[in-house]
Order: C-alpha cells, then structure tokens, then sequence
C-alpha cells in the first residue's frame, strides 16, 4: 500500500485559522514536509508548531529564493523524489502550505510532480485574502462585484489597466513592488480607498490607509486592498 | 459589559473545513443566529450541526431571496435590532456564514448596522473558491497570474472583456446564468480549459469538464474556473 501526499494550507497565520482537517492530519502525520529558507527557517513550520507530534519524521525542503527558474526546479524535483520515497514506503506524507495551497502557493510544483504516479489530495486553507479584509474590518466583494488578484511584480501598465475596472482588488506579494504600486494608486486616485494588511493574523499584523505609509518597501507578506464597490446597504 | 458579534467562516460545505476558531465560537456560543430561505432551511446552520450545544439559543434569521433590495433591507434591520438586545444582554452572538464572511457573504449588512455601536469580529473561512480548485486538483493561480472572480450575473460584454486578459479566473453563483456563461466561453474558445464544481465538498459535490454539461440551468452554488496560466513547471 503506497502512502498519501496531502498538500495542506494552514492559513495566513494565526494557528487557530487551521481547519479541523488540517489539524486532524498534521497531529497524526508520519512525515511531515515543509518549505524552509537557506537559513532553515519555514513559516508554515513556525504557523502549526504547537500542533507537531514528536513521533513524525521531518522533511524540510529548501527552496531557493530566486527569480530564476532553474534552482527552484531542481529543488522541487530532490523534494519530490524524497516524497516519493516516503510514499513507496506506505508512509502519508503532509506538506504544509501557508495560506491555501492551490492559491498562489509552491505546493502546485510537487504536485505536478508526483501527481500522475501517487495518490495526491489537496485540503484548501483560508487564505490572506481574506484573512486580510477581515482584520481590517472591510468586506472584501459584494453582490455582483468584480473581484481582482493582482501580483504586485506585475508592471504598472498592466496593474493600472486591471485597476481600472474593479470595484474590488486585492495587490498581493507587495514587497520591494511598493512604492510602484502606490504610484499606480495615486494616478488612479485610489489611494483614500487603499489600506495595506502587513503578516495578517500574526503577532506583528499591521494595518494601515495606504497614505500612512512611509517610503520604501514592505514586507513580502503585504496586502493592499482596495474597495469602491457600492456602499452595503 | 455588552456582548461581541462574531460573524464566523464556516467554509463551503465539509464539516472538517471549519477552522478551530469557528469551532471554538460555536461550541461555545450563548446566541447562534444563521440566514435561512422562507422555508426555515439554512445551509450554514446544516454544516454545523454536529458541532451546535443543545443549550446555544438559536435565532434563525429569514432573508427573502429577490433581486429587489427593500424586502432583504428590512429583513436586516430586524436581525439586527434582535441580534442587538442580545448584545446589549451582555451575551455573544456567533453568526454563521457560509464560506468566508466577507468574500460575497450577506454577514457584511449586519457587520455595516451593528459596527458602530458594538464590537463586531469577523472570523475567516476557507472559501468555495480554493475549495474548488483543491477538488479538482489544479492550481487557481500560480506566480505572477492575474485572477479574477467573476460573478455569474453580469452581463455577457463584461465577462467577455475581463476574461479576455485574465490568467485563471472562477465565475461565481452559476444558477440559471449558465448558458449565458458558456456562450461567452464558447466565443472565447476558452470551453477547454474549463470546469464546473457544484456542491463543492459537499456530499453531492459534482466535478465535470464544461463540454460535458448538458443543457440548462445549474445549482446556485456552482463555480466555472478558467485556468490557462502557464503550466506549472
């Protein structure tokens, strides 16, 4: 009997945001994998620490933080073949994802990979986005209102010409993007209707009105929401 | 001291996917208020069920469901004047949402009548949009994508002119705009990258590619998702 790869999203931070399912899984896990940086430190680890059995074996995976590809690739492809290893061995395998795993996150490159060969289930997470409008007290969308994800890299032209038409949008991954993007909110003259949710749900979340902010840039897990849909009534 | 309402997440259908914190509220919750139709069925209060304590006073709140708003704004006015004396009892009200409170929830009208004069908190929850893609087994979005949530009632031209340049996008609340959304995909020759979940984790969850539909109107709670982003790598 081969084992199970389960990708498992364990929200935007606060551990109490884990789903039942996903503290079910991660408290009975034989393996538990999960992405580390150089330095080997892994937020999703940190998220769900208190909920780690001393039993389950540990499989940090380092991922190179670069813009080029093909470190990245061969991390994924080591990991996934030490994945594969587990599961041959009838061992489940849970992989910790923050947020939700299929919601911009790294888990949809070992699925790819191991997904045509094993047994693979993913368990959805609630994600920063609306982790965010909730600690900020703001609905995210309403009725028929457009709803957008935009990635802080893309350029401004693109950012603006999506702007444009949204009553409601929601800038991710901001980062080092910051100070283009507000550029981008200042021409639109949607900097009033702009509020940026650094580490939502964890200890150190701020929120504040973009116009708030000083130069420069923000964390990697930075927020801008932006709502001018109508009023609620 | 006044009470706090809690207006909580409790995810798009499986039990398992409430998040310990909505646990935790509804376990313990002196008043459960939850929407339900004209004929007393509410789909939030059936995914918690299990979980309600025979001692929480329940306070099921009719919301008529027309396109016309006044009958719905009434309705609100009188939930939150009933949740109100509650609160000012001294005790908790935990409002249950399907989904997340805030992504198109109806939690929103009685967050807006009762913020300003008592404490509101909002508990996310994992939506029917990363539900979905976690059911289907493919990534929403990935890297620097561009993803739209549309809703299903706007007219043909706008869905047309948004997913013309959208990597991954769902459409939202299917129901009897269905056909209208498949000619508008039809058009875009977008048919092919596709799919339709209803009910998602639901026990009568279906998954189908779009071509495989037949003809006619769909269930309300129906998400068409459209992924033509790169592929993963």
């Amino acid at each position: 009997m081969s084992g199970t790869l389960y990708g498992v999203g364990v929200g935007p931070g606060d551990p109490e945001l884990l789903t039942l399912k996903a503290h079910r899984l991660i408290t009975s896990a034989a393996v538990l994998a999960y992405p580390v940086n150089a330095e080997g430190y892994g937020f999703a680890q940190q998220i769900v620490g208190e909920f780690i059995q001393s039993e389950s074996v540990h499989l940090p995976i380092t991922i190179p933080m670069k813009t080029e590809r093909s470190p990245a690739r061969c991390a994924y492809d080591q990991a996934a073949k030490e994945i594969g290893v587990h599961l041959e061995s009838g061992r489940d395998v849970v992989f910790l994802c923050e947020g939700d795993p299929f919601f911009f996150g790294s888990f949809m490159y070992l699925f790819e990979r191991l997904n045509g060969t094993h047994t693979c289930k993913v368990v959805p997470g609630v994600t920063s986005l609306t982790a965010c409008a909730a600690e900020l007290g703001r609905p995210l969308a309403a009725r028929n209102d457009v709803l957008k994800v935009l990635p802080a890299p893309l350029d401004a032209n693109a950012l603006s010409s999506e702007l444009q038409n949204a009553q409601s949008a929601a800038i991710i991954k901001v980062g080092r993007h910051f100070e283009k993007v507000r550029a981008v909110l200042e021409n639109l003259e949607l900097t009033e209707q702009a509020w940026i949710v650094e580490a939502a749900t964890n200890p150190h979340q701020t929120i504040r009105a973009l116009n708030e902010v000083p130069e420069g840039e923000r964390p990697y897990f930075s927020t801008i929401l932006i709502y001018r849909g109508e009023e609620p009534w």
